[in-house]
C-alpha cells in the first residue's frame, strides 16, 4: 500500500484522526462536523481558556449550540488541547487561524506563519495539511510548501516530497455565522491541491462532511476564489454606500430604490448600505489581494475605492448625527448619545471589526457622551484595536428619553422599534429599521 | 365622471388608445403587447423607413418575431405612422426614445426633449404621458412637467394642472433583448407618478400588459431605480475586468475563479469579463447619474472607475493581441486580423455600442488589416460613431488559415469552435469560448 492509499483508506474507514488548529468561528464548527460524522478529532488552540469550556460541553460562540459541542464531547470523538506536540497523532491537519490586517492595512500572516512553524516541527510522513484561512494567492505554494518540504531534513537529511511524503492543499472556509439556510456542512467547498495527489486526498477528506467539494487547478486558484467572493461583497456594499450619499443629496431614498430595483428578476442583486463594514472577512480579505498585486506591479482600484468609501461610513454617520442635532440647535459636543447595537451584524454577538466600535471612538473624539445597548453583548470585551470599559445600558422609557440622540447601528430583530421610537428625542437610523416598522416622521433621520 | 375616472374606465374597457413614441427595441415590443391585449395602438416614429416594414408585418429587429408583428397588424389594432399631428388620438402616450451620450460622455437629451416639444404642442386634457427612456433622476419633474403644464396656455391661457388635466409618470423600460426567460410582459415594471392620480392611472394602464407593476413614491425614485440597476451591472463587469487583468499577471485564470466562486450558494453573483461594454444601457446609463450628481456637488466614483476600466478593455485586448503576435515574432502592423462577432452580445444582431466596433478602430490605427465575421450581420450598418464599409467574411478552412490572428469578440452559439480552432494560426479569446469547448493549447490566448 502506498502512503496515499493508506491515508485514503483511513479516511474512508473514518479511522483517520483529524486535527484542527484554531478553534474559532471556522475551526470549531468544522471540528464538530468531523466528530459528529465519526472521526476522531483533536482541536488545537493556543488559548488555554477555551479548553475547559469545550470539555464541559459548553460554547463560547453564540450561534454554535452547546448541544452540538456536548454531543461531540460525549461521543468521545472530540478532544481539545493546547499541546501541539500531539500534532503527529493527526492524519490530517486543518489550519483555521485568523489572517487579520495590521495597522497599515497590510496582511498580518503571523498566525499562519506561527502555525506553519509548529507543524513543520512535528510533520511526519503521510500527513495531509490543508489551509482554510483566507489569504493572498500564492500563500500555500510560496510560504507553506517550502517549510513543509524542509521538515524532512529533521529526520532523514533530505526533503519531504509533496504529494508523496505529505499532502498539501488549500480549501477556503465559507462560514457565514448565523446564516439560517446554510452551515458548514451544506456549503460547497472549493479545494486546490499542490499536486493531483494532494487534491485527491483533500477532497476525499472533505467529502465526508461537506455536501460538495469543488476542485480547482491549483492552490492559487482556490486562494483567489475566496478573495473574489469577498471582494464582490465589499465592492457592492461600498457601491450602495456611495449611492446612499449621492441620493441623500438628491432627496432620494436609497432603501426605496433598492427595494424597487430588486423586483427585476435578472441582472440585479440587492446590497444594503450601513454604518461601515464588519466581520472578519469583508473588511479585510480584499486587501490581501491588493498587497499581493503590488508584487506584480498592478493595482486593485476597485478594492481601494471600496475601502475608501466603506471606511468613511462611520464618519459619514457621525456627520449626519451632527447635522440632525444641529437642526435642533444642539452641538454633538456634550450631547448624550446611545448607540444601539455593538455586534457587526444583526442577531449575533460577534464584534469582530464592528463599525459600532469605530462610532464610539469618533463620537467620543467629537466630545459626545457615549453609551451603548446590545442585548447580546452585556459588556464590551477588549478587541485587537479597542479596549472600552463599557456595559450595555438597559432600554427603558427613562433611559431612552435621557439621551439627546439614539443611533441605531445594528438592527437586531429583538429591538422593539415602536418602544424605542416612542421614548426617544431624536434618532439616526443606519439600517432603515424604523421606516420598515412604519415609524418615519421627522424624528428619524437616515444615515 | 371626472377626467381620471373617464381615463380609468377607458383603460379598463380597453377602449383607450395607446400611443407609443419611438418604435425601437423598447417601443416596438411594448406596442405589440398592448395591441395583442386588445388596445388600439398607434406607433409614432420619425424614421419613415420603419412604417412600410411594419405595415407589411415584417420585423427590423432579429429577436422580435414577424409573427407577432403580423398578428398585431392583422388584428387591426396596430398602426404605425410618422404623423405626430395624430398624437391627440392617443389617450396614453408612452415615450420610448433613445437617451445616448454625446462625445464628451454627457447626456444627449435631444430625443426626449424633441419628443416632449411635439407632445407639448398637441397635448390635450385627459391624456396620460409616461416616459420610459432611461435618464437622470429629476428629468420628468424638471424637464417634462413644466413643458406639459405650459401646454394649457395654447387653448385657455392657463396652465394645465398635473394630476387633474393630464397625468405624468415615469416607468423605466427593463428590456433585455433575447433573454430566453423574460420578455416585456413578464418583467415587473417600476412606476412613479408626479401625483398620486398620475401613479394610479399609469399603474392601471401597465397592469393590462405587465405581470406586475411596482409603485414608488416619486418619478425621481423610479428614475434612480433604473440607473441603479445598470450601475450595478456596469460596476460588476468592470470589477471582473480589473480582476482579469490582475490575475493574468499572477497566472490565475479569472474564468476558473468565477466558476468556483459561483458554487457559493449565497452572497455571490457571477459576472464575466469581456472585450468591453456594449448595448444601449450599461455603457451609457450610469453617466446620466454622474452628470446629475455634479449639480449637487457630489461624485460618483464607482461609476467613473467602472467607466475607466470598461473603456480600457478593447485597448487591453489589442495589447494582448500584440503580445501574442510578438511571441511569434510578428508585429501587429501589417498583420491580418479577423474579428469574430460584431454584435454587442451573443446571438443577437444588435450592434449598439458594440466593443467590436472599437476593436476595429484600434486594430486599424495600429496598422493591422482587419476583417470580421458575424453570422447575423452580413454588412456593418453605419452607427452614430462609426461608418465602416465592411462585409462579413465567410468562415472557411481557407479564409481562417489566411489570417495571422483570429480575435473572438462575440461568442455566438452558432460558431463551430472546433472548426475555427483547427484552421487558425493564433487565437485571442475574450470570452473563454475555446477552453469551454475543450480547446485550450498554446494557440489560444485569453484576453
Amino acid at each position: 500500500m502506498t502512503t496515499k492509499e493508506n491515508l485514503l483508506e483511513k479516511i474512508k474507514t473514518k479511522s483517520a484522526v483529524v486535527g484542527i488548529v484554531g478553534l474559532g468561528y471556522v475551526g470549531l464548527p468544522l471540528g464538530l462536523e468531523f466528530a459528529l460524522q465519526g472521526f476522531n478529532v483533536i482541536g488545537y488552540d493556543v488559548d488555554e481558556s477555551k479548553i475547559p469550556i469545550l470539555k464541559e460541553g459548553k460554547s463560547y460562540i453564540k450561534h454554535i449550540s452547546e448541544e452540538r459541542i456536548k454531543a461531540a464531547v460525549d461521543s468521545g470523538k472530540f478532544d481539545a488541547t493546547t499541546d501541539f506536540t500531539r500534532l503527529p497523532e493527526a492524519d490530517a491537519i486543518i489550519i483555521c487561524v485568523p489572517t487579520p490586517l495590521d495597522n497599515h492595512r497590510e496582511p498580518d500572516m503571523s498566525y499562519v506563519e506561527g502555525t506553519a512553524k509548529v507543524i513543520q516541527k512535528y510533520l511526519r510522513k503521510g500527513q495531509l495539511v490543508t489551509l482554510e484561512s483566507t489569504t493572498y494567492p500564492g500563500t500555500t505554494e510560496e510560504m507553506l510548501l517550502p517549510m513543509f518540504q524542509d521538515a524532512g531534513n529533521k529526520i532523514q537529511d533530505s526533503k519531504f516530497i509533496v504529494g508523496e511524503d505529505f499532502y498539501l492543499a488549500y480549501s477556503p472556509e465559507r462560514e457565514d455565522p448565523n446564516n439560517p439556510k446554510y452551515n458548514t456542512a451544506t456549503i460547497p467547498k472549493v479545494v486546490g491541491g499542490v499536486t493531483e495527489n494532494c487534491l485527491e486526498v483533500a477532497q476525499a477528506l472533505y467529502n465526508n462532511v461537506i455536501v460538495q467539494t469543488v476542485p480547482v487547478s491549483s492552490t492559487r486558484a482556490a486562494e483567489a476564489t475566496k478573495i473574489v467572493e469577498n471582494v464582490f461583497r465589499s465592492v457592492n456594499i461600498a457601491l450602495v454606500n456611495e449611492l446612499k450619499m449621492v441620493f441623500q443629496k438628491m432627496n432620494i431614498d436609497i432603501w426605496e430604490v433598492i427595494n424597487a430595483a430588486k423586483t427585476k428578476p435578472f441582472g440585479f442583486t440587492a446590497f444594503y448600505p450601513g454604518p461601515g463594514l464588519g466581520g472578519h472577512c469583508i473588511p479585510i480579505d480584499p486587501f490581501y489581494l491588493t498587497w499581493k498585486a503590488r508584487e506584480f506591479e498592478v493595482n486593485t482600484k476597485f478594492i481601494e475605492l471600496a475601502g475608501e468609501i466603506n471606511t468613511f461610513q462611520p464618519y459619514y454617520v457621525v456627520q449626519r448625527a451632527m447635522e440632525a442635532l444641529n437642526d435642533e440647535g444642539k452641538a454633538l459636543k456634550g450631547a448624550r448619545v446611545l448607540v444601539l447595537g455593538a455586534a457587526y451584524k444583526k442577531n449575533v454577538d460577534d464584534m469582530r471589526e464592528s463599525p459600532s466600535l469605530k462610532l464610539f471612538e469618533i463620537l467620543r473624539d467629537k466630545g459626545a457622551v457615549v453609551d451603548y445597548n446590545d442585548p447580546y453583548i452585556p459588556k464590551l470585551p477588549p478587541t485587537r484595536k479597542y479596549n472600552y470599559d463599557m456595559t450595555s445600558i438597559e432600554l427603558t422609557e427613562e433611559s431612552l428619553s435621557s439621551y439627546d440622540l439614539i443611533l441605531l447601528s445594528t438592527n437586531h430583530d429583538d429591538y422593539d422599534y415602536q418602544f424605542i421610537y416612542e421614548h426617544s428625542k431624536l434618532i439616526i437610523d443606519t439600517r432603515n429599521a424604523f421606516q420598515k416598522s412604519g415609524l418615519d416622521n421627522g424624528k428619524v433621520h437616515k444615515a
